[in-house]
């Protein structure tokens, strides 16, 4: 049985189960007027993390929690459609951008693949610039509303389970 | 006090509570070498959703779910660095993007706040053509790995709570 195979037998106990898990809320606007962008890393666990009930916050995730045209895509919909008005920016330690270099993972995929892919990946050296580095972006976007100070940027340390902010 | 600053007084009293809501995973590779795209939206509460357990899963998330050229660099990331083999895209019922029309929402961005911006913002109108998009992109993309039948589609319905698969 493959993994999503797995997920959706997990998915099916948990809609059969006693438990009332699911708190239905009947709008897509998020309760606190915020966007969360984060990694992917599987080691974060953001509702908990944050405290998260259903319908607080939007939640974007890509590789590293950077703010890439994409982000900004779902960043000026979430504000302009949906009415969020604060960011939170969140990387982490041990992310696997941490010093990767472009070239290293392109040849990794070419040698497994055969297919050349030309990708800037996002790499970086120091988590904590990375993460002012998507800050300023946002703060400098274009169509984005709100002051400076309603993006903050954050490392999450996935051993510790906390969070530092990123001055 | 701010969104932000109410969800760092959770954290805190999170972390100073007496559950053990953090269970620490020393690998960045994901368990069930899988990675789950989904959409940003504010009910989708994917740990529950899905019974994950801490270290499963990458998970992606972006407006609608959609396998953009951010979602590849992630995913290229997620299986040529971190071994995964699986992808399961989740799009939902009362998507932001549904019926949305680019030049609509680049309107209202320009009243609010003067900057015109050109984005396509993926927009459609029937949620299971918009999966079957999804799937149809990554199954045909250079690069990633597995076979066609790794790569699955579903609808989340956030009134429900229940999944369904998109053939």
């Amino acid at each position: 049985m493959g993994a999503v195979d797995e997920l959706l037998a997990r998915h099916r106990a948990g809609l059969a189960g006693p438990s009332s898990r699911f708190d239905a809320v009947d709008t897509p606007r998020p309760r606190l007027k915020l966007a969360v962008l984060t990694c992917m890393d599987a080691r974060i666990k953001l509702f908990d993390v944050l405290g998260l009930r259903h319908g607080d916050v939007h939640i974007l995730r890509n590789a590293g929690g950077l703010a890439t045209d994409d982000a900004m895509r779902s960043l000026l919909l979430s504000q302009h459609s949906l009415g969020t008005r604060e960011i939170m920016v969140i990387q982490h330690t041990d992310c696997g951008l941490h010093r990767l270099r472009d070239a290293d993972l392109a040849g990794r995929i070419e040698a497994t693949t055969g297919h050349r892919v030309a990708f800037e990946f996002g790499g970086f050296d120091d988590v904590d610039d990375s993460v002012r580095s998507s800050v300023g972006r946002l703060r400098s976007a274009p169509g984005l509303v709100g002051p400076r100070d309603a993006i903050r940027g954050f490392v999450y340390d996935v051993s510790a389970g906390t969070l530092h902010e990123v001055e």
